[in-house]
């Protein structure tokens, strides 16, 4: 059995403002090295024994860049509209057999262990073999208040029953959910058969489940890449995977993976992902003098800075970006970045 | 009786780098509001019912910008070399008649309330006609260790005697000048008769002066400008009026003034110039989110800054700073910046 991995393509990254723009979004950039985190994306089921050709599901607006980096090495779904997740899912769940196990995956994360990504694979696509819907867990390593986070049950295979879904919690939560040892983040990864999750989805989200089967049945291939209709996808009143079927399915499964995981969320989070000196700098070209934690990421204007402290300095076109790392969050509020 | 400006245009500015470069130096910069620091050192004299017309002393690099902004209103010396204040006053000296009283400025220093400057020159001048070589001393607002200090000692006219020129202090002989009241900085503007000037540096360099006179007697004009004979000029061992004339003079006076005077000579020096918004920002055309104390000077390149306190950032070109005001001081010494 090989597992079909299903890269949905959908974030605009606008927290990476002013390097991530909206004609060259995040998923797309080589934030970390020199792939871009959708090349690491594909990176990590080239294994062609384990895993079948990936399927993409992306908007219009990606499929240049999309066919750019992966030279023609998957098949491309092309969302009429931005619907969220359950429905860009539903759309690669329909195109595949009822017992073929996807892998959905985000095109915009970094994982630092790969081998224990694969590891997690192959315990979440048992217990999908098993009829299981799965949620990769990433093992908590702070009290995050920007992440969902799902608590554990009983266990089950080489995973656990879902006791819960919890959305974002406070710091407080968020510290008491760490001490407990029974919560993880919910990374945004799951596994199960296509048969299964469309199952589901007809339960929970009948409308959905039915737009979506008549996008697939009246679409059309062009160009090699596969077009839904329009139309009937346009009418789907749009939903995450979590909200439409993993937090009502009796049928959930998660799967801890301590794999160094990053959802790359923040220019902090980036600052953190990053290999950094012995001051915790990450400023490749640019001259720091008194610096610690800096990050610094540039076009190529030379960047110098003296005597900073948890600081992001980005250097993009005609846009210069100067945060703390705590003030990174407010990126994506900036004068209008989410429209450039 | 006139007053003759003399206005010394040599600083290369390196530590307000990279908007002042070798090119484009620190005088000929709008660095405060729409005037350049040398336009305003021009704008200062401009009343021609007490101030003659003026002469500037200048290397061949600068001469182009002075012009420029000078709109022909001046008299140009052009230095063969740097050779110091020392021998630059004494070029405008020599081609001043004996009982013109100089009044010697810096191109690029600000001075804030230009009345209180009016009237420090006007008690300068008074003493200068009494045989007096007088240097403006600058009322102290904190224990400052980049500048050098003057000791006031007995009354004089409405300034005082010299009683010593202190160097450079460190910290804490700064507090102790400060709170001793006897000490102003000195803040390298002086007056006194041409000829005055000349006798004391002959006095105590009579090579320095012997050179100057057959510099000046050797000269030309070529398209306006003074041109001293470069092979008697280039000979001289350079030094500061300081040094060569001022502290050895028995004749030496100081004036005091609170004038608001700066000398521009760091980032930090200019944000303290600056006007400033309720949260102490200077950032015009910048979106600032939870800062304080932050000063922003772009080229045009848009800046965002969030979260920061007490920080500096200059995008000029493909430069890139961001120091803390702290740090500020130590902009002369990156990369090579000397030499841009």
């Amino acid at each position: 059995m090989r597992i079909h991995p299903v890269i949905l393509s959908g974030g605009s990254g606008t927290r990476l403002w002013p390097r991530s723009r909206k004609v060259r979004p995040k998923p797309f950039l080589p934030l970390l090295g020199t792939r871009t985190l959708f090349e690491e994306s594909l990176a990590r089921v080239e294994d062609t024994t384990r895993y079948a050709r990936p399927i993409v599901v992306a908007g219009d607006a990606h499929v240049p860049l999309i066919e750019e980096q992966a030279c023609g090495g998957v098949d491309i779904i092309v969302e009429p509209s931005a619907k969220n997740t359950a429905p860009a899912i539903a759309l690669a769940a329909a195109r595949l057999p009822r017992e073929a196990v996807m892998l959905v995956c985000p095109s915009d994360h970094h994982i630092a262990d790969v081998e224990a990504f694969g590891r997690g694979v192959m315990q979440a696509a048992a217990l999908a073999q098993d009829g299981r819907l799965v949620a990769f867990g990433i093992t908590p390593t702070a009290p995050e208040t920007g992440y969902g986070y799902i608590r554990q049950g009983g266990p089950l295979g080489e995973g656990h029953e879902v006791a819960s879904f919890v959305e974002k919690p406070d710091l407080e939560r968020a510290q008491a959910y760490l001490d407990s040892g029974d919560y993880v983040w919910n990374g945004g990864i799951f596994a199960f058969r296509a048969g299964d999750y469309l199952d589901e989805l007809g339960k929970h989200r009948p409308a959905m489940a039915e737009a979506v089967a008549a996008a697939v049945r009246d679409g059309s291939i062009q160009d090699g890449r596969f077009h839904p209709d329009a139309a009937a996808f346009d009418a789907i009143e749009g939903d995450s995977i979590d909200y439409a079927v993993m937090e009502r399915t009796t049928r959930a499964a998660v799967v801890a993976a301590d794999m160094g995981w990053s959802d790359i969320g923040s220019w902090s989070a980036l600052a953190e992902a990053r290999r950094c000196d012995a001051q915790g700098n990450s400023a490749d070209g640019a001259e720091l003098v008194d610096c610690r934690n800096v990050l610094v990421e540039s076009d190529g204007k030379r960047v110098s800075a003296i005597g900073l402290t948890d600081v992001v300095i980005v250097v993009d076109g005609d846009e210069v970006l100067v945060t703390t790392r705590e003030g990174a969050q407010k990126v994506g509020k900036l004068h209008g970045a989410a429209n450039q």
